[in-house]
């Protein structure tokens, strides 16, 4: 548990960037729809990927920048507009200020995220005590717009601690605890995996939810949903196999076809 | 030029191949609407890849067979109709009958290549000397059907050679000229490259006509080109690439970030 201020202070670095962040994510959605919006997140990916090799000096084969940029392209694909959907806004159509802000916002997210990986991993202080530092400055950033937002009102509904748990039902409570839960899961993966890892699950979890809502809300499935989930899992296996899994060493891949009295050995094609 | 029975009887074989495939091409259409039978077709990427692998034994590492799957997944994905399309045929209405059509005709057709690579490969005969053996009997077989034709008809308008040129125009010839010049073209490809590259050329081929016809015909692109075109790209450079310079040898991309005193020899993202 280091308690010094020189490592405390860095802490709320994070919480500003996701202040910044989430600020710039309405202003983006002033300029463009909501599918764009939405398609355009997968840029976070990519970002990603590249902060945590400028940043956390982590280095990536060319075969995962490669995966990286298939991820990218999956989710995307998967979330495209099928023939006969409802309303077709057009990606191409938005103001150059709207592609700009959703570019910033892709920096801005893999940046906060980068960063907390490096508080994370900077030490070997418990990830509780790492989180109290991160969760606790988040809470008086909140705590301090509460506060402002009381006077500017003149104090007509009370102080903001009285109506804190205003209207707040079971389905509220675990929406609470589910992002609670989230939270933690993703200091734990930032501390014992990396960023990548989180991208990964992130987009597997929304190509999951996607197959489960044709399922449970008959929520019909597109051709490019499962093209999108093909290209992910190729790319989720090109990242993580082991080099020596997906290429042979020594080169034989290039035998030519007339010394075919080579053993037979089948590869599968891996999927 | 090796003109003995034992190896001249082996030409026909294409041609029959492909004469049984191009019916069973009509007879799947008779199931299917046009554009799943355009999607089905990429299915033929992926035949010609494990045909590839078990007639002609050629060893493939498991990053090219994805990279193959990739490939056909590409191609598929910059097919898909987009939002606001005219016609929204849906993928997954046809009869069952129509796809298991549709495997058969990527099966021929794979078939098809492969044999021929095997004939083109299996001496040094001349590239023009293979040709001929090739084309003749693709021409007898046609001829064979003309003159039934016109038995069948009891000659009422002549015998075929009469008339096998009525209605040629310039155009007609420029596309006569082409689809020559292709064959000769595609001979050449399996004699010195191989079916995979074919593959490839035919795929890359038919992206850009795609973005010609963007510029050409006012064909408006959609967002699943350019993605297809993306995928089809990494593809391209999974399979042939030297694999040293896909991932690195000995094993670096683990380091810890902590261990980030190593040179930052910046890597571009290959694209």
């Amino acid at each position: 548990m280091t308690t010094e201020w020189k490592s405390v202070r860095l802490y709320p670095i994070p919480s500003i960037i996701y202040l910044v962040h989430n600020n710039v994510q309405f202003a983006t959605l002033t300029y463009v729809d909501t599918s764009t919006y939405q398609i355009m997140g997968n840029l976070k990916i990519v970002t990603t990927g590249i902060l945590f090799r400028l940043f956390l000096k982590r280095k990536l084969s060319n075969l995962q920048w490669m995966a990286i940029i298939l991820l990218a392209i999956g989710t995307t694909t998967s979330q495209v507009k099928g023939c006969g959907e409802a309303s077709c806004d057009s990606l191409f159509s938005s103001p150059i200020q709207g592609y700009m802000l959703g570019v910033l916002s892709a920096c801005l997210s893999a940046l906060a995220g980068v960063y907390t990986e490096f508080l994370m991993k900077k030490n070997n202080d418990s990830l509780y005590w790492q989180n109290i530092q991160l969760y606790t400055f988040g809470a008086i950033f909140n705590m301090a717009k509460l506060v402002v937002d009381d006077f500017r009102t003149g104090f007509e509904n009370g102080p903001w601690w009285q109506r804190l748990l205003n209207g707040y039902t079971i389905t509220t409570w675990m929406v609470v605890l589910n992002l609670g839960s989230t939270g933690l899961l993703v200091s734990w993966l930032m501390k014992y995996a990396d960023n990548i890892v989180k991208v990964y699950s992130t987009s597997m979890a929304m190509l999951l939810t996607m197959v489960i809502s044709v399922f449970l809300f008959n929520f019909k499935p597109t051709v490019q949903l499962f093209l999108g989930i093909f290209v992910c899992m190729m790319s989720l296996h090109m990242y993580f196999a082991p080099p020596s899994m997906l290429v042979d060493l020594p080169l034989t891949s290039k035998a030519a076809p007339e010394s075919a009295v080579e053993v037979s050995v089948d590869r599968k094609a891996a999927s």
